[in-house]
Parts: C-alpha cells; structure tokens; sequence
C-alpha cells in the first residue's frame, strides 16, 4: 500500500479478508501494532521489543470481532513506544504525517491508526488508550474517537501498559460509522439517545487555550441546545493537574511493572523521554503510591456525585489544536502534561469518553468530548450519531 | 578490512596514512570514534549522534600527533553510547567480540580499540577514559593501558563526557611500544624508572574477587621486588564506595550538563541503562554535588600524603576478570558499581594510572594498576618496560 503519511509498519504487510458477510463487510481497516494479528509479530512501535518477541499465535479479540463481522484488516499502525507517548513522535520509526496539518503532530499514541483514518486509507481504525492515545490523535487529526468504560471490551491479545487505565478503542471520520463499529464491538444495537443533563466542565475549559476554548463554543452551544438541560460547573475541587499527578503516578508504577523485567533482561532502545517515563515510574515510592490510590477512591466517589445516569460531562478533548512538529523537549513536557490534565478524568473514572471533530482553532481540527457515567458507551455513540443529523 | 571481532565502525572506513618518516612509521592504529578524523563524521556510539552532527573538519590533536609520528590510521572503533558504559554492550551497533575470551564482555567504553588492539588488527589503538574506559577493557582483553593525567594531553577535537574527569590513552599489547606511543604523545624520552616506594592499596585488593585477588598476587610480589620498599596500605579511609560515590556525582551532572541540551533538542535512542544513567545526573541537587565537591577537596589532599613523590600505589585494574556477555541490568549493575570503586580513585586525583596484563583468573585476564602522582606518567611507563623486561 502508498503510505506516503508513514501511517503503517513496514514488518507486518497485512491483508486479511472480513470473514463472509457481516455489519462491516465491504469496510476496511487498520490495527495499531499493538494487536495481535496472527503469524505476525506485535511490534509496539519499538525495534527491540519486536525483534525479542516471536509471532503472535491468534489474533486480538477485537480484531477477530471486526473481522468476524466482515471488515478487511489491511495494516498495522505505527504507535508511539510502547504506547508511552501522546505526540506520535517516534525515534526509530518517524513522525506519522497529519494530513489535516502537515507540519504539526498527529498526536498519539494511536497516531498511525488515526493518520491511515484522517488520510482516507482505511475506513476505519483501532488504537489503544492508557492516557489518551486515541482521544489526543482523534482531536489532533479532526476524527471520532472512543475510549471505551474500563474493562467493557476484552484486551487479550493487546499489549498492555497499565492495567487499571488500558482500553481499546476506534476511530472513524463520520459518526453513523463510529456508531456502527461500536454496535459490532458490543455486540447490540446503537439506539438514538439524548441525555437528561449535560455539565459543562469549567475548569476544563479553563485549562484550554483561549483560542482552543473560543474554537469550541459553537459546538458546546449546539450540545446544549440538543440536550436542554445544561450547567457550567467545576468538576475538579482539588484541580485538575493534582488528579493528573496521581493518575500518573499509578500509571507510572504499572507501566513499569509492566515492562520492568523486560527492560532488565534487554536493555532496550528507547528515545529517551519514553526512558525518563519509565524512569519515573521505576522510582516512585511506595508511600506515593498509597497516596494517589487514596486520593483516586475520592475523586472517584466524588465524580460520581456529578456523573449520575443521564448526564453527560462536556470537555475539551485537548486543550490545544496539534502542536508544531520538532519542538524541543523542554515544550513537548508541558504540552504533554496539559493534555494529561484532561485525558486523565476518564481515566481515573474508568468512564467512556467520545471526541467529536467538531472544533476549529485557525482552520486546524480540535476535538469536543463527551464523557458518560460507566457503561454509557453506546449512549455516547447514539448521541454522537444523533448529533451529526442536526448540525 | 575484515572485522570478525566487532571492533569497527562502518560508517567510517577510515585509512590515513601517517606523515612521512617518524617514530612510529610502519605502526598501524586505531581511534574510537569519539576522536574527530577530518572529513567523517564522529559518532560516538549513537546512530543520533552520528544523524545530527556534520563530519569533523580537523583531526582530533591526539590523531594528528599520532599521523605526524608516522603512523597510519586504519579504522575508528565502536565505543559504549556517548562513553557512558563499562562494558562494550552497545544496543546499536552490538558488542564487540573479546578475543581473549569470546563469550565475554570486552569491557567498555573504549571497547573497539581494546578488542582491534587484542586482535592484533592493529598495532595499537586510541581511547578516552573519564570513569575507567581504557582501564576496564585493557584488563579484560589482556592489554596495556594508560589513563594520563588529567589534562595534560588535548582533547581537542574529542567528544568530550565530563571535563573534570576527562582523559584519552592508549592501548598496546607490549611494554616497549606501550612507552614508544607514550614518548610520541609526551614528546620526550621515556627513559628506564624504578620508583622509591610502593604501596599495595589493601582496601582496593579486599575489592576484588578472591580469585581476582590471587589472580594477581604473583604480579604484586614481581612489583614488590623490583621496587624494593613496599607496603600493604588502606588508602581510602571512607571507603571506595564512598569515593566512587562523590566521583558519581560529580560526572553524572557534568555529563548531563555536556548532552542536556542536545537530548532536550533530540530526544536521541539510548539504550535504557544509558538513559538511567543521564537521568541520575539531572536529577542531582545542587547541595548533593556540593557535598561532594567538598568531600573531592579532602580526597586529593589525603591522597597527596601517600601518593607522594617517587611513590606508585597497586591496586587491581578491575574487581574481577571479564564478566560473561548478555547479563540482566540487575547483575550488571553491581559489576559496574565495582569497578567505578577501584577506578574512581584515579579519577578524582587527576593521576595518571596504567594497567598491565599480569593477572590470569582461570586463563582469563586480568589487569594489575600502577597509579602514580599527577605528572609521573613518563615514569609509569618506563617502569613498565623496565618490568617487563626483567619478568
């Protein structure tokens, strides 16, 4: 396949037909190299990991559940390492090209699912989402993207990072498909839905931007319009980058534990802000990580005060439109740490979020997102659908 | 040339004849590629490195003075990442293979000119040493090798670590051209020494392996006898660990403050140990590397009382002969540890310190250290081949 976006790995040139006829016969699509394909090797975005690791022997769950229902896999995605990274820069195998802003980032760590999306090449992706992997790049690109309820769709066969925030999502380019994936991937209808009540996050909006946040308010006009019942609030009592320290902190142990006796046995190459990440998370101290799990029972008890059945919470996806590409590490950081600030909610919530294409700052794509109480997903989607009817 | 130990680097196929009639006319060598040789590139162990650096314009001081000596230059060698590595286990480029014990490490960083030397590839090589980088892999090949005192050659036109540490030397397989190469670079004779005293360091032997220790002790009662006055003496009363310590701190912050800039621009592949490595030299607290220069003041002014005039104190170039090749970072660890304890020594005091192959463990080998006052290297090396003459 011409890949002039580096969307795709190289190792694993994948063509596998949809099984028979199905919801998505005639669709195609693309996995992050994060998935399992069978007689391939996952290569999680880093030579060394590829190179140490013998084929898979099946495919993912979800990657059977797609092709059962006769979508065609065509590629394996570039991923940041090992999922760690939200920019879809990538030292050993090069930046995926956004096609809706060539010159900046496409986000990640799902970035070449998101780029072979934005790009037309496939009709649809999936892509992992620890931290914000598909929500970043679906914003970044202009797509939708999900990150499903915590534990909702089977991770076998998917590369894990850490486990208590892993999920596996999708990206489409318009949303009755983002609908129809889900209706296949959770195996039931996706109904029209409207919620009773939706909040609007004022501290995440706040954390945006100004031309990010001015970008989004028609969309966040026509939300509530379509829901009636709507309400500014403050979500976040303690802040949002105090939630965003601990769900790093636990983010951090698990990846390292994830990967620890591996990295031991292998010393393997990584840019080095993927080495500072894990370096991080190798050194944390047990007295914090008691802290931050104390702290996530809290915000957790305290979220679902506000995120009672029928509302949906109303946030930025980013709080910026994609940064320039080759920015020096000292401003990816703190662009890195902004996102986190907001990818972090659903994330501590287990909950589901959607990123709606539907913001603009200077002509460059920004995402809106809706976030719905455990289990809502395919609410989520029957809104978003809903949604695309009346704009 | 044909390379089946791993010593070379293949982006610089490097041949330079030397200048003329000289000394060293007829001698081949080699330098690891952190001296710059005009025209190519110095890659310093790291394909980053080598991407986003143009090649040199002059030669490296030490290089020019070795051609107008008369030698010819055939190669430049493969070197631990940036020369922050013990060991010659480079994740790029792989590890160079050590004649004299294949399933082995080498030893590091200077480990392609150890191994080209040990090979007889060439007739002697180049290397830098901030931390033991020619001492470690001359012991674990069986070489001759010299740290001189600090800043007494140039490095002009080496890539430098650490400047307070900073050091290059050579490697030779025999005594008489050990001390030709060191009169080429000292620019005088190298005449015959026996120094008045000697002092065997008994806290640097209680370092070693058991087996290191004996390895040895035929070699110190040779020593013992051609010096004449001699005594067994604890040299640190901190302990070497402690030294090793300071000696840490102290290169680990100016190594970082040497790359900070170009890793923050970069964010080059390293292999995981390397990355740990600069991430524990920025992550230092200004008072814990003024503790330690604190301690490093009283370290030499101790040292000064023993290391006196016409004084060499012995200790054991390594804690042990070469480790086995492929270990996990967790036992590599500590081998690395142990022998920062015993290389430290010369570090912090500036002083020169050469290491001859008269160790044997189980028919492997293994270096025996003379460090002497800073300035005495011309006498190191005339008593070495005084020595060598008479064992």
């Amino acid at each position: 396949m011409d890949d002039p976006y580096n969307a795709f790995c190289d190792h694993a040139a994948v063509y596998i037909d949809g099984a028979g006829e199905g919801p998505l016969t005639g669709l195609t699509f693309a996995a992050k190299d994060l998935f399992d394909v069978a007689y391939y090797r996952t290569g999680g975005g880093n030579p060394d990991w590829l190179m140490t690791h013998p084929p898979a022997v099946r495919h993912a769950t979800m990657v059977e559940t797609l092709l059962g229902a006769g979508a065609t896999l065509v590629g394996k995605t570039h991923t940041d390492e090992l999922s760690r990274g939200i920019f879809g820069e990538n030292p050993h195998y090069g930046t995926p090209v956004n096609p809706r802003a060539e010159n900046r980032l496409p986000g990640g760590s799902s970035s070449g699912s998101a780029v072979a999306v934005a790009a037309g090449m496939v009709d649809f992706a999936i892509g992992t989402d620890t931290g914000g992997s598909v929500r970043a790049p679906a914003s970044f690109c202009g797509l939708y993207g999900i990150r499903p309820t915590h534990d909702r769709l089977s991770l076998d066969g998917v590369l894990g990072q850490a486990p208590s925030f892993d999920t596996a999502g999708w990206f489409a380019r318009d949303a009755d498909l983002f609908a129809q994936i889900g209706a296949a991937m959770f195996d039931g209808d996706i109904d029209d839905y409207t919620p009773d009540h939706l909040v609007i996050a004022s501290d995440a909006f706040a954390a945006a931007d100004d031309d990010a946040a001015a970008g989004l308010k028609p969309a966040v006009g026509r939300l509530s319009e379509a829901v009636g019942a709507s309400e500014w609030r403050q979500i976040s009592p303690d802040g949002l980058d105090v939630w965003l320290g601990h769900q790093s902190v636990m983010q951090g142990r698990e990846a390292w534990q994830t990967f620890a006796d591996w990295i031991d046995q292998n010393n393997p190459r990584f840019g080095y802000e993927v080495s500072e990440i894990f370096h991080f998370g190798a050194t944390l101290s047990d007295q914090r990580i008691a802290e931050a799990k104390e702290a996530w029972s809290r915000i957790v008890a305290h979220m679902d005060t506000i995120l009672t059945a029928s509302t949906f919470i109303c946030l930025p996806t980013t709080p910026f439109a994609a940064p320039l590409r080759g920015q020096p590490r000292a401003a990816t950081k703190e662009l890195r740490r902004r996102i986190g600030s907001l990818a972090c909610i659903a994330g501590l919530l287990g909950a589901p979020q959607i990123t709606l294409p539907l913001g603009d700052v200077d002509g460059f794509p920004l995402g809106l997102s809706l976030l719905g109480p455990r289990g809502s997903d395919e609410q989520l989607l029957g809104f978003a659908r809903q949604l695309s009817r009346v704009v």
